[in-house]
């Protein structure tokens, strides 16, 4: 009979199973996508969903609803009147949650993350979806530690003890997001960035794995957003942000949007949105950026490993 | 402002909005997907996991997962050995459903359905899904009705009284489940299917609609298989039906599966499965068949339309 | 065997079993709660979560925590910058979601319809939870239709048919809504819900139910309130509404909250929360109360039997 | 103004929030209730929802749907055809799942673990849902750890790294689940359960917890169940076992059902059901019981403090 024979040389466990059938561990498994938002207020759905021919708007929506596999869950990070920032998270499609949809019209915000996840083995669940918060700092990530299921404990415990206990879910981002903070994320995040990359990459080595890290990294603290790309095999996931808008309205001097936004206002993306020439720059790789208030800095940026401890 | 700006000329409502961005009302717009089985025994996942290279098991998840807007829920029916069969649906993508997995893994049947949903409007909620069951009868569709908004309530004025809070949800496959079991589902179902069809017809043209309706259609009693192929275009969703096991071995004799299963086991599919060669056989345009004991049959489907009164 | 034992005397179906075990249709089966602010905007969660035992703050929080059934699922709409009211629903226990407590953190509004759903029958699903919107109107009930099931064909028949796509669920409550749309809510909400209750009486006495409508209604245009106590029985669910702002202020002196907020400030809600005397005022049974700016008013309530036509 | 005000003296984080308003650390906090049952293959709605007035049936289920916070998910094992029990758990209340209640009329068998869970601080996911599964093992639990916060990462470090990265969710059942598996529950539940146990509370105590641990445990091979009953505080929840069946035939040798299961048939249940007098026999603080083929055994517990390391 079928299911004896399909079973023939032992019972595969479900979770065996699962591993098989739901969990491609490769570099190309997560198709991530996030968008990281700073300037003049905008409601979400400005962002998210408006699809006029513009420079901010030119659709995320398009790609959360074409992306065939990014239905694991979003997440919306924003900054209001309140120190703490608002987060928004669902293990639905983006492109099915009517509260997304709803939310989109009423929130405005001056700086907000957003983030389509496509899982690569943690479950679909609300506490693994991005941006992840701890204070007022958001956190949120595109890219896989690779070799994570071996590695996973010896990350946990560089994590501080005071913090250990703060940690919800059950993905890497999570886990570096911990890691980071523990390193000094809040006082200079591109050092503690750069620790937290270094330690998945001296650790992962430690276990084999040839290629530890891969991918696009944005935190903020409400004021700036950090946004690192980088791979231990030097091919990285993409990343791009937008021209500044001076310059903008100089090639598209009749797109209304472009008048309306303040010159601070920044978009930094996993992937360039719309169509306009000259609207987005890559991130080169090995780089991070710094939008900030004034002028934004670009730096090369490189891991650091911890000659003495793994963590401390 | 950007947000004023975008907003020039009318707040469009969140409902209006919702069209513009989730609903393509177009003839492409629902790729729902389905599968009946009927034969010996085998467990659910055999059907809709396991991804080995034969003729039932070659993979329906791999579509799944890859197809880009099949996210919108699903469900599966199963006949046991109570005489009501088992529905299990959820509104979560079937490639996240750890449930699914689980239940897949641990029942066995010798009659399924399954479906797998895009939406083409309905809110995404569990009395939404497919199959729809009543009694001991289920039914499933890909396709949909043109121009529902503005005949839907024709049609459920229609449904038999006595049926009408039976309706437990919002969409069109629903509906005319409802519109069959007043034509006499229980009793004929081809004539019943086509009196359907045929009020989807006569009332949306009455309404201005060209093409009312489009796509296949399954219903089962829990022994015989009905699965329809039909537009009123002419150019129907596609419907195949696997060919008869004794053929399959001779051509592929190596095949230990098909060794396997009984001579009567046959699958019926909106989209043919794997590749083996021979395998699958379109159902014509305008065309039922009948997966029942003993010889299937095919026949021509046209629909009928009343030419008294709508319902009767 | 125990199975055929327990079943002996006919297999009940799903729904039948459904049935016995989930759907108390007695008049105590629903015990749904609400809550209608009007008033200084406030942070949604000081209307939903803060603790502090203040009038408006006294916890509706510990009731929606601690009362056992209310767990089907909740709404929260509110008004802000937008025409059209924003609105948040959820089937998971309010007391258990996140994204409400995150939002009720971070979005603030002057005019607030809450509401705590327990089932009567009704699937539990985003569809059927109040507040229920058609434009910038909102509504939300407490009680039921008695012999709904019998009667649902009729009362939807009775909605204009222009209207009758936009349903979305299953609820008693939606269609009383589309039943007061079509009665002109819109112009004279006292007037279209007095229709509405009286067909809902009419009809239900002519198939022999005896107390056809019970409960508390709330509806608004985003400026005023209308809030309705009715049964056909004469032995309605409660409803309250709070003292004015200058009259507390007497009798609380030392009460910070109370100085903050604007005299116009009102509650209404299903249930008297807290603890303060003098805080809370039945409205007496069939009567409706209007919250406006100016001087709040107070009528009796009478239904409207039309003696033409059921619906028009 | 309220909001302020209310907020005077720093903003609480949500996280803080969320501790005041929904986490209730204290001992009463946990009301988890549990049902193990092995005998004659029944189908799970005998278990979960019949009402016939009889042993087994005896409803779980008015108490499913009457415990005011048992609403924070649920989760059934069961052991059928397969070495692997299947295990399907929601984050739904038990008392609305649609899914749970067509397979609790699909699926039979002879070694159920069924548990309602009212969460005490951990999300409400599926992935904190019991009962927990490892191979063939599963494992559920009614109580917490006092202070877990403070102790978890002592605890997590004692798993077996080679576990470690197996831990899908946040609760500390999962936690003392792989603990278990650690100390050699698969050879010796008893004293992996002791080991486990005496770990909780010496970590506990090194942080100044007086009482560690308190709760029931229920564990199983998918042949022998064992349930335990233990508090550091010597003051535990409950824990009953069913009366064996020749007893309770000679008791009520009308009841029909107590004919047609088999000797063996046994249930364990956090609470008793029902109100057969002589039906329950209350397991004695600190013991645990084996129900088995053959003697059911009870013996006194203990727990096991390693004197050299914490963990091994």
């Amino acid at each position: 009979m079928l299911p004896q024979t399909s079973r023939a040389g032992g019972f595969a466990t479900s979770s065996e199973r699962d591993d098989a059938v739901r969990f491609p561990r490769s570099e190309d498994g997560c198709i991530c996508r996030w968008l990281a938002y700073s300037g003049s207020p905008v409601l979400l759905e400005e962002l998210l969903y408006n699809r006029q021919n513009s420079l901010i708007v030119q659709s995320l929506h398009s790609r959360l609803g074409a992306e065939e596999t990014n239905g694991d869950g979003f997440g919306v990070g924003w900054y209001g009147e309140q120190k703490t920032p608002g987060v928004f998270r669902s293990i639905e499609p983006a492109w099915n949650d009517r509260n997304l949809r709803e939310l989109s019209g009423h929130i405005e915000s001056g700086l907000v993350f957003a983030h389509i996840r496509a899982s690569t083995g943690s479950p679909v669940q609300q506490t693994n979806c991005h941006p992840f918060r701890n204070g007022h700092w958001l956190f949120m990530h595109n890219g896989f530690i690779d070799g994570l299921h071996e590695i996973k404990r010896d990350l946990a415990l560089a994590v501080d003890p005071s913090l250990y206990s703060e940690i919800e879910g059950t993905t890497d981002t999570e886990l570096m997001f911990y890691l980071a903070l523990t390193f000094g994320l809040k006082d200079d995040p591109p050092q503690a960035v750069a620790r937290t990359v270094g330690l998945v990459e001296s650790t992962g080595r430690e276990h084999g794995v040839e290629f530890p890290f891969q991918g696009t990294i944005a935190t903020t603290d409400g004021e700036c957003i950090w946004a690192f790309r980088y791979s231990s095999k030097g091919d990285s996931r993409s990343l791009f942000y937008s021209t500044d808008l001076a310059t903008l309205r100089e090639l598209y001097p009749d797109n209304e949007l472009l008048r309306d936004l303040d010159d601070e206002s920044r978009l930094v993306v996993s992937e360039p949105l719309g169509d306009l020439p000259g609207a987005w720059n890559e991130v080169p790789e090995s780089s991070y950026g710094v939008i900030q208030p004034g002028q934004d800095e670009m730096h090369p940026f490189t891991p650091i490993t911890d000659t003495v401890g793994a963590a401390r």
